[in-house]
């Protein structure tokens, strides 16, 4: 199943983005992960706030979804993942965010440090930030019809009610330019799954990562989410999640949506929101058997590389 | 120079065990450092305090001074050594002492954890703790006539005065087994340099320790400092720093006893005491050349070497 050739860039941030590389890392050796940098919540928002760094959270939990099969890889990543607990100091940090840093603050470099975290987790892909710079997140959040504004990745997540919009704070800030060659250069782009307003939808508001979104040649799938997220996108059907992203970036053109033949009773509906947006839908089951909402990286895999596949 | 087969244990803790260390890996690659286990300044100070671990400060500085000497190797060892500053928690912390925690409490298991690091920093050589438990040291410490006794080791360090004799806390700690092996088994033993009652003397006070030590076949090599430590050892000759040896491990036979040609005035005085412990004084400059109290790794590389081949 392996691929040695195709290049694929995954877009998302935490948990969503984690999945989909356990998933893309049995399609493809030549795999690059763009994440987002708007968390500011717990140990990665002690770090940006105490040394000015960007948020380095996501950016180890996608590197660790990429290490090495063998005993080295494993044992590196347990402890990258690894996270204090105490009645001190330290409770929450997880190690590996303190390592990036330290990488960061030695090397002077952002990219090169993450590349050596990855070369010590032996990782199968590279893991870039989308901007070079910290960013936040503002949400505009509706609740029984009101409508308020609120900032920070985890105001929006702990907010009640639906998000409307997001934006960027700053509001035009510099892509990492790495993330935006590996996007210009790849076969395939995937958006999701994720957090949609905080973790999917934000590379399309850093303009040059958003431009080199758009110029790609290469073929744009979306992954979509198994439920929807409380606090971000309660009550939101996957069709919404489709326009959401429609309304975010109006010229996107989408080739494929993928979904779990779980998530909607009305796939005619679905499949016209993929339509929409320029694309076929895809239902294939991709949840955890055991019923809960995570994605399994078996079958995620065997549905991608089947669709790969198919449209070289 | 180098030789595969020697098999040589280095003791100590802190810089006086970097130096060594620093020396020893350049004559041989069977080597061992066995560390004090009694820090609790610091980021290891706080680490023992906040976590209930072994201070990992002087372990992580001995596996830095054997890191490979490639870029892979000076690079994990910069990032291992590099301490954070900031006006908040992680102030003062070496992440490598947090690598070693949470390798730690990953493996649980003191020794797996360092031999994961030294596998990181491509170490040429093992490095151990001299107990399996933190450790306290106590001290008497005499100044204008008055004795008063000091506990922990920052404390003896700080307190002003010359320092009588030392004890540990608990009194009868266990000898990490790994190390007590490594001292029966080796050629050679090196003690010191280092702060003397801190650094260098407590692996006599370790009982299984102190056995391995006076029933080992190894020969016993003591590398004297360059001058005296301030609130430690204030005022002492070389000589009495060897009387001090003697006293806590009156049974102990040295082989050899290194000094630097500038560290005396009176050879005869310091070749006695070297004899009444039973070795020989080897008087050879040891030191920078610019004239800082800190040994040149090669010129006593160059030293021990000679001394390592005559006795084989």
């Amino acid at each position: 199943m392996n691929d040695e050739g195709l290049k694929v860039v995954a877009l998302g941030g935490g948990h969503g983005l984690y999945a989909s590389l356990s998933a893309l890392r049995r399609v493809t050796s030549r795999l690059t992960a763009v994440v987002t940098v708007a968390d500011d919540g717990g140990s990665s928002g002690r770090l940006r706030r105490e040394l000015g760094v960007l948020p380095p959270g996501d950016l180890r939990m996608a590197l660790a979804a990429l290490c090495d099969d063998d005993e080295w890889g494993h044992t590196w990543s347990e402890v990258v993942q690894h996270r204090f607990r105490s009645d001190g100091d330290l409770h929450g940090h997880t190690v590996g965010n303190l390592l990036i840093v330290a990488l960061w603050e030695r090397l002077g470099d952002t990219v090169a440090g993450l590349d050596w975290l990855g070369r010590l987790l032996g990782a199968h892909g590279r893991v870039l930030p989308m901007s070079s710079v910290p960013l936040d997140i503002a949400a505009e959040v509706e609740l029984d019809g009101r409508v308020s504004t609120v900032r920070g990745q985890v105001a929006c997540a702990l907010t009640p009610g639906r998000v409307r919009a997001v934006s960027l704070l700053p509001a035009d800030p510099p892509a990492c330019p790495e993330a935006v060659e590996a996007v210009l250069d790849a076969d395939w782009v995937v958006f999701g799954p994720g957090s949609w307003f905080t973790s999917v939808l934000p590379h399309l508001m850093v303009p040059e990562l958003a431009e080199a979104l758009l110029a790609t040649r290469a073929r744009r799938l979306v992954a979509l989410n198994l439920a929807p997220q409380p606090g971000e996108t309660d009550g939101f059907s996957p069709q919404k999640h489709l326009e959401v992203l429609g309304q975010h970036a109006s010229s996107l053109a989408i080739d494929v949506v993928v979904a779990d033949t779980g998530v909607t009773h009305d796939r005619d509906a679905l499949a016209k929101a993929a339509a929409d947006l320029g694309g076929r839908l895809v239902l294939a089951p991709v949840a955890d058997e055991d019923g809960s909402p995570r994605h399994d990286a078996q079958r995620l895999a065997s549905v991608l590389d089947e669709i790969f596949r198919e449209k070289r």
